[in-house]
């Protein structure tokens, strides 16, 4: 007899985040669960290790509507937590792994910052169908459409199968269910941000700053995981963790590359 | 009369590291320098910015051979390094954006976790031309050759340009620089960590663990970053930060995605 699928949950949002319950509560009945999340919030942490300090796990109470599973939270960033479940935690190599949902989008740039995306390229490093779900609204707020479309994308994983080294970022839009329109393949928008820092002085008048900044499309394409959401569809784009710009190899070879002139 | 080159620089060793000031000290004479660079060690911290917390800058005395050049100590991780400078604390835009050298490899896998290179991918993203270079030794070492290297592959960008959104990065072999065999262009080798995380106990008897792990090479391809420092060349790879996974479009695009079955 087959085992039922091991799912493996994280996110950077922390073990007690509303997304991460909503996550693991729309996968209830598709395998066992096993959540293993960072104890405190760890956004845009992007794909941080922790090498100089050590990292514990503390057994969790977590709940799905079926009944209590195993859950630990973990004192490290989303890329240890999977690591650290994959040797030491889980009982048997996951089916699927699923980070998130996100408290607000992981579309364009925003992809490498993203400790929800690090965790999921994790799991596909180590050759496990993964996805990243992330709601579109910043700070969160209802999950229930993003956990139904979640559960719809999770199933299909789970029969499919993904390629190797290739997972999934999604990307909801903040619509109730039946007004999403569908699921869009899409690629990462081309985007930056502009940054402005505010320059401000503590109480003993040192100058400190604090990171804020302005989200700049650059890319018209209707084929981006930015078009998607803006226009009411769930973007679906494979993303792998190859950064080499193939493009770019052939103009390189020709440049002159005699170092010792 | 044309400004000289303004090249900031940063990494993710600290601003004291040996690695910096070799590579300062390789820039001078080809521009203006300035540098921008963590207070204290930030490795792997991947793309990690600071959000949740302020950040400070300290003014920092930095030597090059011909003299002192501006330099600031941040508190912060290298994409906030170089966020900050292209904000506060450039006098303009910089023509080249360098980061390292860093004190070990940064090939294959390495790359996603790697403070080092997220610096240069923060300054792809803003459009600057931008190199990573580092030297493969862990721990570091002598950098002389590392810095000739650098030197000659700065003035090429300098010269050439790169391509808006494509950075290099440079893998130094440990060799002198007369034994270098030469540079090669090379895509970034498939590989992962086997971790294996030491479980300890603490003075109190509570357990706790920290990461370590075996690198694997998957892949035995002769025209990756791992191969060409490995057979004593200079390995410069471009790379990016566009994600997508563009092989695996089509076939995704065949699966049945009506969520509301």
């Amino acid at each position: 007899m087959k085992e039922r699928p091991l799912i493996l949950i994280s996110n950077d949002d922390g073990i007690e985040a509303a997304g991460i319950l909503s996550l693991a509560a729309a996968m209830d009945g598709l395998g066992d669960i096993i959540v293993v999340a960072p104890l405190h919030e760890q956004s845009a942490v992007g794909h941080a290790i922790t090498m100089r300090d050590p990292v514990r796990a503390r057994p969790w109470p977590f709940r799905v509507p079926s009944g209590q599973v195993t859950a630990f939270a973990v004192t490290g960033t989303p890329a240890d937590c999977v690591k650290l479940a994959m040797d030491k935690l889980v009982p048997r190599k996951p089916d699927l792994v699923i980070s998130g949902i996100n408290h607000g989008p992981n579309t364009a740039v925003n992809i490498i910052y993203s400790g929800t995306v690090s965790a999921a390229t994790e799991a596909s490093i180590l050759g496990i169908p993964a996805i990243a779900f992330s709601y579109c609204k910043w700070g969160g707020g209802d999950f229930e459409a993003s956990g139904r479309v979640a559960r719809q994308i999770a199933q299909r994983v789970l029969k499919g199968g993904l390629t190797p080294g290739i997972l999934l970022n999604v990307n909801i839009p903040d619509l109730p269910f039946d007004d999403i329109k569908g699921v869009m393949i899409t690629r990462q928008a081309r985007s930056k941000w502009e940054e402005s820092f505010a320059e401000r002085k503590d109480p003993y008048n040192r100058t400190y700053y604090w990171l804020s900044g302005t989200f700049v499309n650059l890319d018209t394409g209707e084929n981006t995981d930015v078009f998607a959401v803006e226009n009411g569809f769930v973007s679906v784009t494979p993303i792998h963790h190859d950064l080499t710009a193939y493009s770019a190899l052939d103009s390189l070879e020709k440049w002159n590359w005699d170092i010792t002139e």
